[in-house]
């Protein structure tokens, strides 16, 4: 561990700012078995304070609680004694609190909720709640926020909702998802800080971001964890992510050419450099990026069976432009021939090799599998001109055999590399379909899994595990402010 | 509620004395459905913390323990599931708990334990225990203890249970148990007081207990709630009870005999002075008392069937007899002389009409229910000589058919009446029967209730909710101090 970048991602921990949410609950005589919903009017991240009296008489034993947290309102009726989820049972937002004395109760952690349901599991006496406070924390307010004019309402939602998604995973750092898997992962932190350049505009959050993975060990071929562990203390991850090391790299260059700060990118130069260099190392005889491990250690999406080797190509093509241009603004002109020249060979590596002689895509080079992954990353990565990617993206996605992009995550590069073919109207729907279709649903927040056949639908086959408020759901206000309302 | 009385009970709020019990458990390797066991090695009353930390990798949910505070060895291995006691299954001493992130965790309420148990519910990782904190509070510590030296290891053990027990009921009111029902009542609150006269000496406790109670609001005919709530504020009790009420006239008595407090017995001189009068227009024709509401209202025992009007008698003539022996100290000869009076014709009216011929105790002058009770309160009454009462406890405690003391409360004022009656040697056995049979046990605590032959037996119907440290059972080191060790 690097104690010196963790100390300066230590000086960037953000002041948590606070926000009083007081919904109008009628105070509510409750006895055992009684419950009351309290809906806070949208989806926030942080604890619940109520009154607990006595209806008539003192309440003479404890009175036990169970408290559930809920994202959005399906999951009020949600049975929790039936998850058979693979994820910790422990993630489920239920408490079972006992409340000794009358007065004013705090419950003891941090929850993420749109809904919160109490029922009264024992007393003795009946009782009253009121004086209910939600205190949501983030480390932006909405006063922050950069006001945008979108007239169409569909995309004014989704923009709505996209923001607040994007508030409420920024705490302590940007966490993926504030219900579940509070960790800071490489591919939702470059997704979050690109939304907030266009929305609260934090760029200390992003600088504390960037020194934690540069303080975290990397593995013998020189790639970073996907994520770390920083509360109560940091910790390195233990999955080395190829495709995430380079967005690493991205996020770096993002940063510096959206804030120009040079001190920052001088401290990060050679920890960005080294993972740059680590693919480079990494290229086959073919000149075509390989992975040194496993291609477990590619993520690209969560897509089964999807062969992942092409979209790797691509992010290396994608990250060697941005880090090009950006260490060139820097003023490594050396470094940044050096490295453009790998782009050009990197370009018509893939050229040659990833792509069929109809100008398809083609994920593996002997089996030859079709998917939207591998042909966005190249379009992304500048391996075609703008014609020929709009024919690789359209055969992609309408090939029915094709395998399409499945995570928020992986839709997002979908749509940027269709707004760089100059796929507007199919961005604009693809966003409709996607980002839309979640609103629909009455959400105020992205969901980190949304298949629209399938409400129910789990990475971890069970939707009660699933966090509905997820950091990589949020790029459609990057979207829609960066390409689409301007 | 009477303000003033509140604000002197305020006043002598006690400041609680802390103890940091360390028990030395090896740290502990867990994962899901593994347990451990703290033995604290003694009873205490406070709150639990400890370390909680990954075994090898970082600990990627919530740690979801469930926590069990266990007053006695065989509650260990209660299941909790199958409680059908008829109090409020939120008294059990069980919680479950989410733990974020490691390092040190403080449960978040006060129990009262020897044993505490953990059982780790869910978790991804396995985690380490160790650093086990045990805070016990009390108004008072052992270093304050009174030393006196007990040569028969029984009673030596008998004398060091019955200080732990009054130890952990001294809170900010001498409570009833600490575990359960944790209010102050009258009955309680006098044993518990004459127990501290010879053990601990916090007068200043005994002082804001007789406070609260002044404070309380009375029944129409002025007798006093048996209990009174004061946490975190002050509530009246619902139940009036005469036996209950006469005896607080007794602990402001015991209180001045042994404090010499004369600021209190004038503050209060006028409360206790109503409650006696209420006793004396509660006489009937015959010139005994008579409860103006319901038997209902008069305590005793709680001994099922049992007649309570005989002792209850007992009880007025007890108090009339305390009461005018420390209003004659403190200088009040003229009502002294007035109460003396009523004393003598009390006593007198006992001897007509609820002694038999044969020199028995009659607990109901038209059916002739005979008991222990009601033998041992006309006898702490001044009713025998000491050769009648020998007479009739003797008769009533071997009486196969007559009824028994039930509840260590009972039992206490059981012995104290043979001890008056100059039966010391039954008194020592009697003591060791009741409580020594409980120390056999391997309690650090005596118990709510104990009945030796049915080790299950509970008022509540479940054993699990029974009070396994509780006031009204601590008397044994005021008897042996007081009379039968020196």
């Amino acid at each position: 561990m690097n104690k010196h970048f963790l100390s300066l991602a230590d000086a960037n921990l953000p002041e948590l700012k606070n926000e009083r949410i007081c919904p109008s609950v009628e105070p509510t005589v409750l006895g055992p078995g009684s419950s009351v919903v309290i809906d806070l009017g949208n989806h926030y991240v942080g604890t619940l304070s109520f009154r607990m009296e006595p209806h008539t008489e003192y309440i003479d034993a404890p009175v036990r609680l169970l408290v559930r947290f809920c994202e959005v309102e399906r999951e009020l009726c949600d049975d929790y004694s039936t998850y058979n989820g693979w994820l910790c049972r422990s993630w489920l937002q239920d408490e079972v609190v006992n409340i000794d004395f009358p007065g004013i109760y705090t419950m003891p952690r941090r929850y993420a909720a749109r809904y919160v349901r109490i029922d009264v599991l024992y007393t003795p006496k009946k009782l009253v709640l009121s004086d209910f406070v939600f205190t949501a924390t983030s480390a932006v307010s909405l006063s922050d926020l950069r006001a945008v004019r979108i007239d169409d309402p569909e995309l004014a939602a989704i923009d709505r909702v996209a923001v607040n998604t994007l508030k409420n995973c920024m705490q302590r750092v940007f966490e993926d998802g504030p219900k579940r898997d509070r960790r800071l992962w490489i591919g939702d932190l470059r997704l979050e800080a690109l939304a907030n350049y266009y929305t609260f505009g934090d760029t200390s959050l992003v600088k504390r971001c960037l020194y934690l993975f540069a303080a975290a060990e990397r593995n013998e071929h020189g790639f970073m964890p996907g994520y770390v562990y920083e509360n109560p203390r940091f910790v390195s991850g233990y999955w080395f992510l190829i495709d995430y090391s380079l967005l690493y790299v991205c996020s770096l260059c993002d940063y510096y050419m959206h804030v120009g700060d040079g001190d920052t990118m001088r401290e990060l130069y050679a920890t960005a450099r080294s993972i740059v260099d680590a693919a480079v190392r990494s290229l086959d005889s073919d000149g075509i990026i390989k992975a040194p491990t496993s291609d477990e250690d590619i993520f690209i999406d969560w897509c089964v069976g999807l062969e992942k080797k092409t979209a790797l190509h691509g992010v290396y093509l994608y990250t060697l432009d941005l880090w090009c241009r950006a260490i060139s603004a820097a003023g490594y002109t050396e470094d940044a021939a050096y490295y453009s020249d790998l782009l050009s060979k990197g370009r018509e590596a893939a050229r040659c090799h990833l792509v069929s002689a109809d100008g398809r895509v083609v994920n593996d080079r002997d089996g030859g599998q079709h998917s939207v992954h591998s042909a966005a990353w190249l379009t992304l990565g500048g391996v075609f001109c703008e014609d020929e990617a709009r024919f690789a993206l359209d055969a992609a996605m309408t090939d029915e055999n094709s395998l399409k992009p499945f995570t928020p995550y992986m839709h997002h590069y979908a749509v940027e590399a269709m707004l760089k073919a100059g796929m507007n109207k199919e961005a604009d729907a693809y966003m409709r379909h996607i980002w839309g279709g979640m609103v629909k649903t009455g959400t105020d927040t992205f969901f980190e899994a949304y298949v629209p056949a399938d409400p129910d639908f789990s990475p971890y086959d069970d939707r009660k595990v699933n966090s509905m408020c997820h950091a990589w759901s949020c790029t459609p206000t990057y979207l829609l402010r960066k390409y689409m309302i301007s």
